[in-house]
This record gives structure tokens, C-alpha cells and sequence, in this order.
């Protein structure tokens, strides 16, 4: 059965501004590695046992992202552009209709990182069989940590080897129910990475958000190809409501599973996150681009551009690019969102 | 009698970078007034009582200087050009010989803030008559802190109204006598603003440092000049010795008086420091340029370019010039200095 990777570069979030914008979003940018974390994602499914990926993505992005799949040396089979954000669902949808109907997809977002990819690997092994079976399989990041922004899932009965019945899916949940999942031991964060067939999607899909489908399928029935670019029709696309697959597709299915995994999941979703996940130097500091630090513990310093000096600083995020340079304590790095809010005033 | 003043406008200093640069020194900006520093210490000394100005500058900065007394309508009488740095009894020295012999000088620094300027008049003509005697005069500032930073300046027998005897110069002191002298209430800082006349100066300078009359003399008059712009012959006063007034001149001379003032003089000498002399908002903030701050409270955030956005800071000071933005915490802007170290190698 062949693995299509499906990787949805749709996200515009303002959550690692400034480096982070509209037209050159966080799926873009090297923040983990010398590689861009679409680069990263691509090459984390490629090789033996992938096919060419699908890469669904904004059009406004469409040169870029073609450019890191070649300097990444991953050839897609077709990189969808949607007209208008719809969310995950129709996205998917989109993927799944570029493929075939017996191919097993394996839907990434574009800007999470995986440290341990064997252990991804070993995941997606186990995921097989039931998906063989018309399973929809998501992973279950193993929790280390009482998490309110992400969703969860209650594991369940085990039915095969390492997957397991999803007993429920728990909305982003308040500090005291996340404290009492971690302590419980049998819930997963959702990571949004998923994997089923494309005709069991597609068929879920039309069960549980007809209008879903019908509109996906009208997009790219009337799409515009060129090499492997697609562009979906707009006017058609944009008939389609606006959801997430788990609302729409994963918490509706029927045979819906879970593969607990352990593999240094992150979603980089805040400057916090980044300092949390990388290497720091003898003085707790991450330092890239042009920083010059005396006397500074436990700071995140970044540059794409001009040089941050900094003395005497602690526990905080430094982060300069364009034009801007954003300056908060470590810990507040959600704040980001006021700053956007102030400025569009 | 005339009053010339003589503003010296050699300094390079660095302590406010990244700002102050040596192609765009701290006397040259705009750091606390729409007016540069230049500028306001120009029209401390304008119009009745007082002549046109002599400017004494690094030679680097004749077109910038030019301009910014034009702008501020100030036209001095000799902007003299130096083609080295030998601290300031040479500058002055280049000074005195372009005035006439009978002239007052009135030696200011450029970069200092003065902000009662009526009190600084007041003093200078509390000094005049001892001027005219033949006396060389400081002003000594009422000092409101244990400052280590400056010389300070024994107040002794009064001499005429509101004017002393120096009974003796401190060098900048140690902490624990900085506060002793603050407490004994017989002490003011020497803020480096002098009042003589031009013929005694020279006369004193001839008998406590021959060589450096020498060389500024023979520096004049091999000078080349052009409209008001002087500039000295560069072989002739490199052979100058370097010193200050105070080491060559001041602490040597017999007749010296000072008059004690508070006229809210500061040297602006450090981020911390035009903090502290600026008016704050609500929070606590000095801003000016580009700046965005949510939640953040007594900081110092200036910008001459890029935008600067903040979100929870405390006691912080973010300075953005040019390509660079330095970031560093209240109370440690001496420390400028370590980075500019750590920069030349």
C-alpha cells in the first residue's frame, strides 16, 4: 500500500512574528534548523515507503515552496494552491482527491518539528494494518507537560499492536482538566497529523460534511494544472464551509484510532516553544544570526537581519527581522498576539 | 565685556551607542529635544551679552556642525577644525587665539543639558566681575547624588557675590567619598563649563604647559581658512601634548573661583542617565521613534529607524539605530562599554 505524505502549508499564524508574516510564514522559515520546517517535513516522510508527496498550500507561496522542495531535493506530485483558506478539512480533501483512491495518506502540517523520526517511523508502521482495514488513524503525542492550547485524546481499548480505539476527543482544555489528563496517563495531545485512506476520507467526508465534498470536488474538477501545480477553482472552493478535520471528519467517524507516540513532538507554536526545544549555549542562551551577548542568561536572541547587543539580560526573548524587533519576557511569548492586535489599531 | 562662547564639540564618546557613533557623536543628536545637543547649547549662549560663537570640533563633522547652527540660527564667529584629538586645554587653547586677547570665554561642552538657563545666566554673571579681574571660573554644580563619575569641586571662602575660592579639585572619587562630599554640603561637581579671559587663560596655559601654547600657536598661524572654517596646521598640533584643562591648567593656577549653581545640568552620560532626565509617561516609559509597548513599565525605547514592539518589560532599556539594537537592563548603562570592547575584537 503506498504512503502519499499530504503536508499542509495553509498556515499564516502570527504567533513568531516577527519573523514569522503573511507572506513568509513560519512553515518557511529555518527556525530549527539550517533547513525550513516544510524542508524538514518533506524530508521526514521521503524515501522508501513514500510516494511524492502532495503539498497543499497557499498560492501566494507557491514559488517559495516549490524552491525549498527542489533545494530539499523532494519532488512533489502535486502542490494544490488554494484561493482561500477553508481550514483543514477541505484542505485535505483537496489531497485526496489528487490521489489515488486506495493510497494511504499520511496528512503533516508543515510546521511542526519531530525529533525522533524513527519513532514517527515506527508509528506509522503500526498504523498500517488498520488502515488497510478503513481505519482513520491519528498520533497521539505522548504528554509531558499540562497543555491548554492543544486538543487531547482520550485513549482506548487497544486494537492492534501500539493502536488503540480513540475513547474521545477533549477540546483545548482549562489548566486543572489538562493536570488531571497528564496525571490519568491515558490521554495523547492531538498533533494533527493523521493517517487513512484517501477513499474512506473522502467517503467520511461526504457522510459528515456533504457540502465539503462537493465543493473540493468541483475545485479541482475545474482546476487550472500546470507541471504539478494545481489551482483548485476559486469561485467553487470558496462554497465550502470553513473546518478543522477533527470537527468535521475525526470526531464524527466511526473507526476513528490512535497511535500513542513519543517522538519529540513540537509544534514551535511561540518564541517560548522554540527556546524550550533548542540547544542552548553554557549560559542557557540561543543564539542566531547576528547577537552579541555579554553577561546574558537564558535568552533567546535572534536575527535575520541587524546585529542585537545585548548585556546583563535574563529570561528574555530578543528577536529582530525586517523591520521590527520584538523584545518580552520568556514565559510571555503568547503576548505576540496583542502586539499584532495593537498595531492593526 | 564680551562674552564669546567657546563650544568644544570633540567628543566621540560611545557611551551612548548605538546612537552616538564616531561619524555621528551624542553633541550632534537629538537625544532630548527636537533641537540636537549642539544646537541647544548654542542658543544657551545667544543673543544679548553674548558674541558670536567659537566652535571647536573634530574636522570630521565641519559640514554637519555648519548645518546645524545655521538651522538653529546661530552663525559663529570661527568653527575651528581640529586635525587630532588632544583632549581640551589644546581645543580651548585653538579657541582663545582666535578670540581677542580682552574677550570672556565662556567654555562649554557641547553635549551637556542645561535645564534652567536663567540660573545658568545668573551665574555667569555672578562671575563676570571676578572675570574681569583676571580670575579663571568654574561652575560647580550642586551636586544631588554620590556620583563617582565626575571630579568634584571643594567650595571654599566666598569672594565675591555668589563666588568662591576653589579650595581644591577632587578627582573622581570613590563611592564612599563621593558621599561624604555630598554630605558636607561644601561640594559641587565640575561640570567642565569655564569662564576666563581669553589673554589670562593663555597666560596660564604659557606658564603650566608651554609646549601645548606653543603648538596651538603655531597651529593658528599656519592655518588654513575659509569662510568661518579654521583649520589648523595638523603638524604643528600634533606636536601638542593631550590633557585636559582642569589637569593642565585649572588645578595649577592660582587665581581660580567657582561659582556654585543648580541649573539642572546633566552630561547625559549614559541611557540611564537621559532616562532619568526625561519625561515619562503614565508607565514610567520615555519612547521615542517606532515604538509599540504593551504592559511595559519604566523602560527607555528609542528608535531612529526599525520599530520596536514590547510586551511585558521592566526596567529595560532598547535602543535601535542603524543596523543595530542594543538591549539592556536599567541601572547598567556604563556597561555599554563591554560591548563596544567586545565588538573590536
Amino acid at each position: 500500500m503506498t504512503i502519499v505524505p499530504v503536508i499542509l502549508s495553509g498556515g499564516s499564524g502570527t504567533r513568531l512574528w516577527p519573523m514569522s508574516r503573511p507572506e513568509m510564514p513560519k512553515q518557511l522559515l529555518s527556525l530549527t534548523a539550517e533547513e525550513t520546517m516544510l524542508q524538514l517535513t518533506a524530508k521526514r516522510a521521503h524515501g522508501e515507503g513514500f510516494a511524492a508527496p502532495i503539498v497543499v498550500a497557499n498560492a501566494a507561496h507557491a514559488r517559495e515552496i516549490e524552491e525549498q522542495l527542489q533545494a530539499a531535493g523532494v519532488t512533489p506530485q502535486a502542490v494544490i494552491l488554494e484561493p482561500a483558506a477553508r481550514n483543514t478539512a477541505p484542505a485535505i480533501a483537496l489531497g485526496a482527491l489528487a490521489a489515488k483512491g486506495e493510497d494511504a495518506l499520511l496528512v503533516m502540517p508543515s510546521d511542526h518539528v519531530i525529533h525522533d523520526v524513527a519513532a514517527f517511523h515506527a508509528a506509522i508502521e503500526a498504523a498500517m494494518p488498520l488502515v488497510a482495514e478503513g481505519w482513520l488513524v491519528t498520533f497521539g503525542i505522548t504528554p509531558d507537560a499540562p497543555e491548554t492550547g492543544y486538543g487531547w485524546i482520550q485513549i482506548g481499548e487497544e486494537i492492534g499492536h501500539g493502536v488503540h480505539r480513540v475513547a474521545r476527543f477533549v477540546e483545548k482544555p482549562q489548566k486543572e482538566r489538562a493536570e488531571a489528563m497528564l496525571a490519568a496517563g491515558d490521554h495523547a495531545w492531538n498533533g494533527g497529523i493523521f493517517l487513512f485512506r484517501a477513499d474512506i476520507f473522502l467517503g467520511e467526508l461526504g457522510q459528515h460534511a456533504p457540502q465539503m465534498l462537493t465543493a473540493a470536488k468541483d475545485a479541482m474538477s475545474r482546476a487550472r494544472r500546470e507541471r504539478s501545480c494545481v489551482w483548485p477553482d476559486a469561485e467553487a472552493f470558496a462554497a465550502s464551509p470553513s473546518d478543522s478535520i477533527d470537527y468535521a471528519v475525526m470526531e464524527k467517524a466511526g473507526r476513528v484510532a490512535v497511535v500513542p507516540v513519543a517522538m519529540g513532538w513540537s509544534d514551535v507554536g511561540s518564541w517560548d516553544a522554540l527556546h524550550a526545544i533548542s540547544d542552548t549555549d553554557d549560559n542557557g542562551n540561543v543564539h542566531r544570526g547576528e547577537v552579541l551577548a555579554v553577561d546574558t542568561r537564558n535568552c533567546l536572541l535572534r536575527s535575520d537581519g541587524i546585529r542585537i547587543a545585548a548585556v546583563g539580560i535574563e529570561d528574555l526573548i530578543v528577536v529582530a527581522s525586517g523591520n521590527d524587533v520584538l523584545v518580552l519576557p520568556r514565559g510571555r511569548s503568547q503576548e505576540v498576539k496583542k502586539l499584532i492586535e495593537a498595531m492593526k489599531k
